[in-house]
């Protein structure tokens, strides 16, 4: 199992996953739009964005957006923020998302970043309970402005 | 009063805002490492990150620092993540945090971001009771794991 930046023909199975997190939804029912294109270009031809998707043989198991932030705390290092976690529904409970999130972190301190940082929704008590078995400290409350 | 980006020459005065939050560092007793001017090099020419200061006249009065973060949700508009927020601590009081705030989610929305995020470390009342009052959503949990 390996976590490696998403393809363009891999973009319909992971909007597929963005788009419910509770059911499995197939990538082919998925309309691409331009918009959706614009943001896959974005992400993938910036060098400090990645959209990743963890796969083994076959399709897309679950995936993850790393944006890996200069700044001028910590020595100079970045920070990976990491956004849109989800594992396909129907392999849930397997260790997937572990694996997931494990790759992920080892990505981010191969680029030499010195942290890594999520917020999680406050409903979510169960990928709270994640994040903290994987050794996430909750040290913040996380704000949301809608422009 | 203004926000824009700093210069090379106000550096010091970025980092002294940095380096303690409760009293005012001289920018002269600052020293500007490799590390920080290697860091500021990457903010200042990486098209979706600015290192943003508030000034009138004179020196900097306020620092944040903003990322223009792609990605697929939300029709894929870029969200706008805000950190390193600092207001001189000989300054505070008199509304210049509120005005570096909105000036920098006017900026955002002027580059078309659909949402601005930060967060804010849990011992913080003062500041959640801030960005409450500028109509943020208390609504995640921030987590951190350190690599």
């Amino acid at each position: 199992m390996i976590l490696r930046p998403a393809t363009r023909a891999e973009l319909p199975a992971v909007l597929a996953l963005l788009a419910d997190e509770d059911r499995v939804v197939d990538p082919a029912s998925v309309r691409v739009t331009e918009a959706y294109e614009r943001a896959f270009a974005d992400i993938a031809s910036d060098p400090r964005n990645e959209l990743l998707v963890l796969v083994d043989e076959g399709p897309v198991l679950g995936c993850l957006q790393a944006t890996y932030v200069p700044g001028l705390g910590r020595g100079g290092a970045e920070r990976a923020l990491i956004e849109a976690v989800r594992i396909r529904a129907d392999l849930r409970g397997a260790g997937l998302g572990r694996r997931l999130m494990e790759l992920a972190a080892d990505r981010a301190r191969g680029r030499g970043c010195a942290l890594v940082q999520l917020t999680s929704n406050k409903e979510r008590a169960d990928a709270h309970r994640f994040y903290a078995s994987l050794g996430y400290a909750r040290s913040h409350e996380g704000f949301k402005l809608a422009l």
